[in-house]
């Protein structure tokens, strides 16, 4: 269809058909739905009856190829003018085939993987019938205690901006063309990763100069790739709730980015306008978020109830509904729905693409490049093969690996720790759970410790149940269940070496469990492929190279800790520092247990000083920076090199250290590999207090090293 | 002097003299001082000389009639044009006589007390020659990490303001007419209370409608009562650094509030722009806090080596300069000092003023107000005199208990606690500390048990040492030290009556405290006469009365948790609320432990509805909102009702609640009083998201009770 195609379709529809279109409702609202289920209550609780269905222009959740297939055939039937449904779906690290959780994923900075692993995910989506994802989420976030930072690449704005253009071009790649793409929806806009507190959908407020330097870079990232819709954020955003955010959505996305496709509220969000005080009623609340250009309400019927009304009495222009059908009609154009109501979605499709072996081999590749080696005392690791093992601990044959948003998964195709070893370990592996994740019973513990006992090494499993973390999941205390820290201490005071491997969805207080291991893996959920890519790590047939996205606390006291902070003006680590005024706690150091970009190998590099092509540059300049990694060990491994820039004075305050690039490299023993920057003044650029986005002459400090603390440094100045 | 006279004098100057009207140096830098120690180092170090001091127009910390006159008359022989200096001091919270800290203040809710110990605070400071206090501290602050939390009177924009009035009036009273008087500066602007991470100095960030509905009010309450000086904050505000922050200085407390006294920089905040990353260096840091409108550097010598400088080349001018100078002037001018350059300092005064009898009995009076009685389980307080008490813990006969910024106070004046008991419980009353703030012995522990063990009830006296709060005084850990904790815990294990009394200076985790207590008073930093106020309490002779000006948080991990929170849109106590998806910690409530305006007393109060004269106002009327409260019990006792306000639905959104008005009355057993609060529309006004300061037409709630939790509502409407 044309333009003009569309357009005349837009002049058939009757209002009540133009406000179906900005409506989403779940799966079982649908006659095509296999189960109904008791949905005439939520559709009298809703106020809306089946014509209301008839006319609706979007579903939620619905996936198979079979029930997709159904839903929209009986919808055509139905449906006046024959408008095919949009079905959109949460796949945000896999369909069936789950990889890591997104803050693992940051933790491997690999984009060419993480690209990957949403094109694979688009794949076996797609031919399910799924059209749009509600992926990438690339909520910054410096806040462990909220429980959906494991849905984020992490801290940094620079480094969720690559991942969210990585995984945009996975998801969509050629959309128009290619049936085995899905759209990307962006979320969630704005700030939602700032949560107060750390508690899930509360209060957001920061300078509109920090939520432009840190914020926004990643939702921009995102658009830039083309991504084709944005969903909304829950929280406020300086006192109003993103949904009916008229100067964040119109203004901002839409007049300044020049962002013309859907805009989705999140679940509930349009109504949620009243419980945040800003709508007396439902009625305000459509109006406020037709006004501020959310074009899709999801699941909440006040769009449905009240835009007509809106309309007729001319608290809204109907230019503005028309505009919200129209980008919704222009993306199901685009996906070529109107031709191919059905577009990817069928049983072949589905039996060629899902969970096949291809797809799990690059879930495991992706697992490995997640996982964080963060402590290795005496070399404990690698695990000799030969040796006899003990594994404890409640994650020890848990198929609860594959973390929050991971529906379309399933336990039985999830490989368990135990089941991953066991292909190394044979015979010598014994198992025993020890406690639960939050409970336990004396005699489990003492079940473990004498096979524990009885080993040369021991192996445990820790971590947080999957819904600890994910939506809603929010925790005051960030470390590691009581039991579980309990079972640990036991296990190391039987003096033999112990490995920690952890399965969680934020950054944790791990100081116990530091100070009682010899060895601590961060796994995170690694995904269906979890046990075999931990077991190719822990024997080590692959070499661990992962680092951090997201600062590791020192403890829930410190938090925020990030590592791109200010300086304040008395900093602890001055030359001239006093010994009491200056910004410190009394009580624990500044600075985190483990930084951003921190990660161990089972190899050791060695960086030599960083050397400048120049050490002046101008803005029609640039200059390179230029070091060389040896691989110093005996086994062969993978460096993900940083780099990072300071600008000493600017007009406002600026980072100690922001990340400008990164090269992930392999080494073979005793190699040595040249790895160089390049910068120009472009890198060097910020907002100003007036938000010009411009750079400042003057001196720069440019860091090179394997994490966001070791780095090796140089100057420059910038004419 | 007249304005013209002060011109003239303002002609005389060389541009080296207007600069050293700008300069403020501590005591030991001026000749006529007592002791000047090593003062060639600092003096090299900041590349001073004699005639820079010479030039110099304030001192900073001398006190003493002696010494400040003495520093008075040998600088007016050696200043060319015989310009006096300004002698300025922080008297936070009295000067001999000390009083309870302002935090414990904020608890008494008396405005009238607050006000007489500024007035006390001033006589005895104005007797030793200060001409101004910094002070008052009204940085609203929801961070109990911070150290400085115990200088500030809570987290409420409301009660706040109104102890700003207070304290200017207190100390400033007719200050052109008054020698007993001094000038009060209002500090730290802006926003200083809110640090990142609870550590002092570090970030602050926040959105300007934030800034202006929380936390500026305070600030322009002292200004508007007629407070002569503002300090700079440390921190930055939104990237600029307050000290060289030209729209917050220039153009919101000049230009918008029409401040026009001196404002000085805090504590080397000048030259600490260069840490802060906005000036290269000395020269630009000067530069930038001359044009942002800072009148005085305190302690560093930026302007002295580079202002002129910075004049003679253009890039300041000499008018910005004059300004500075002659708001200096005028306030010596103000204070009489041309006159009569001693003012108020004489030992006779000092003799007359200082430590008097009137003053000791309002410090102890204010104490009574600002210790807040937490738990009181069966009533096991007031104690008995004639039963055996042990008092226990390292507060039970510790001086310190003045508290920060109290180094006027001395321990030899100061009344412990078991000297205050000791009045009421005689030979009944056995003392034993049993630990120290932070480490302990067995045989201590042992000794403290072995007293309790022979006693009827027993005292503990917990908490933490005055470093642990007060400037860059942050804790990660706000609970009550471990050794402290197991102290208790063995006591209360004895199974007698457990009293806690906790000296502190921040709100704590007091979940460990509450649970092994039968009754936990919080007496902060209660003063100097501390002993006696807390003995009269817990004997009965003066019933508690205290309300928490600050919330108490549940954990750490809740922070920041503050009354006036926004609701969001999923509400945790919603009647339709989810069980998983709502704004919630998985571990934890999300209400505190003990909420703001909480505080028990001996006798019980009960409240009546609230009854409204009417339920509709408009603009140019008002309504009132009246209950009954009755002391149902056998003992007269006083009581703080309070009144909020909540706006259901505005343009931005509105806290749940809103402190809007509140009186003390005192009770007799049975006795019922009417409490009457007027509400108009000016009470009803907030910042819209244009921050235009107004009200909107709809539904308010009203609530009036005994704390910010437990309060009884009624619904009106503005039209």
């Amino acid at each position: 269809m044309t333009k003009k195609d569309l357009d005349a379709l837009l002049n058939k529809m009757t209002l009540e058909e133009k406000v179906g279109q900005l409506v989403q409702l779940a799966t079982p609202f649908f006659k095509g739905a296999t189960d109904r289920g008791e949905i005439t209550g939520p559709m009298v609780q809703m106020n809306i009856e089946e014509k209301d269905i008839q006319n609706t222009g979007s579903v939620l959740g619905a996936s198979g190829a079979e029930e997709t297939r159904n839903i929209q055939k009986v919808h055509l039937e139905e449906n006046r003018l024959g408008i095919p449904l949009l079905f959109m779906s949460d796949i945000v690290h896999g369909f069936r085939t789950i990889f890591p959780v997104p803050l693992a994923i940051g933790c491997s900075w690999d984009l060419q993987l993480a690209e990957e692993s949403a094109s694979i995910a688009a794949k076996e989506a797609a031919a399910s019938g799924v059209h749009v994802t509600f992926a990438p989420m690339v909520d910054l976030s410096r806040e462990p205690r909220w429980g959906r930072v494991m849905e984020s690449t992490g801290e940094d704005p620079f480094l969720n901006s690559e991942f969210a253009r990585s995984f945009v071009r996975g998801f969509q790649g050629d959309l128009e063309n290619d049936n085995t793409k899905v759209a990307s929806c962006v979320k969630h806009f704005a700030a939602y990763g700032a949560p107060e507190g750390g508690r899930d959908y509360n209060t957001v407020d920061m300078s509109e100069w920090m939520l432009r330097e840190q914020y926004l870079p990643a939702y921009k990232a995102a658009l830039d790739e083309g991504c084709e819709m944005v969903m909304t954020a829950f929280n406020i955003l300086n006192g109003i709730p993103s949904t009916g955010n008229e100067q964040l959505m119109r203004g901002l996305l839409r007049e300044e980015w020049g962002f013309d496709g859907p805009l989705i509220s999140d679940w509930g969000a349009v109504k949620e306008l009243i419980p945040h005080g800003v709508a007396e009623d439902a009625k305000q609340a459509a109006e406020k978020a037709m006004k501020a250009g959310v074009d899709i309400e999801m699941m909440t019927s006040c769009y449905t109830n009240h835009v007509e009304e809106l309309i007729e009495e001319g608290a809204l222009e109907e230019g503005i509904l028309d505009e919200a059908v129209l980008r919704i009609l222009t993306l199901k154009e685009k996906l070529g729905l109107f031709e191919n109501p059905y577009r990817g979605a069928s049983k072949e499709a589905e039996e060629k693409s899902i969970l096949t072996k291809e797809n799990r081999d690059s879930a495991r590749s992706l697992a490995h490049k997640s996982i964080v080696l963060l402590e290795n005392k005496q070399k404990t690791l690698p695990l000799n093969s030969t040796s006899s093992i003990a594994l404890v601990g409640p994650f020890a044959n848990s198929t609860d690996i594959l973390g929050p948003w991971s529906w379309g998964g399933s336990a039985e195709d999830t490989i368990t720790l135990d089941k991953g070893m066991k292909r190394y370990a044979g015979e010598g592996l014994s198992i025993a759970e020890g406690c639960g994740i939050q409970e336990g019973t004396e005699s489990d513990l003492q079940e473990a410790l004498e096979q524990a006992k009885k080993a040369d090494t021991i192996v445990v499993a820790l971590g947080e149940h999957s819904d600890m973390s994910g939506e809603a999941g929010c925790r005051a205390d960030i470390r590691i269940p009581e039991v579980q820290l309990q079972l640990l201490k036991e296990v190391k005071a039987l003096g033999k070496p112990v490995v920690t491997v952890l399965f969680n969805g934020r950054p944790l207080d791990l100081r116990e469990v530091a100070e009682h291991s010899d060895a601590v893996v961060e796994a995170w959920y690694p995904g269906t492929e979890g046990g075999n890519a931990l077991a190719d790590l822990l024997f080590g047939h692959v070499n661990p190279s992962g680092k951090l996205a997201m600062t590791m606390p020192y403890s829930v006291g410190q938090v925020p800790v990030y590592y791109n902070h200010f300086n304040t003006g008395r900093p602890k680590d001055a030359p001239d520092a006093q010994v009491r005024y200056v910004s410190q706690y009394l009580d624990i150091p500044n600075e985190p247990l483990y930084p951003f970009g921190y990660g161990l190998s089972y190899a050791t590099f060695e960086y030599s000083e960083p050397v400048l092509s120049k050490n002046e540059i101008d803005a029609s300049d640039s200059l390179t920076a230029t070091v060389h990694v040896t691989n110093t060990s005996e086994v062969a491994g993978e460096e993900v090199v940083q780099m990072y820039i300071r600008d000493v004075a600017g007009e406002v305050v600026r980072p100690m250290k922001e990340l400008k690039g990164f090269e992930k490299i392999t080494l073979d023993p005793g190699e040595t590999k040249e790895v160089t920057f390049e910068i120009d003044e472009s890198k060097l650029r910020y907002h100003h207090a007036n938000l010009e986005y411009k750079s400042d002459k003057g001196r720069f400090e440019l860091f090179i090293g394997p994490n966001s603390r070791d780095t090796k440094t140089q100057n420059f100045l910038l004419r």
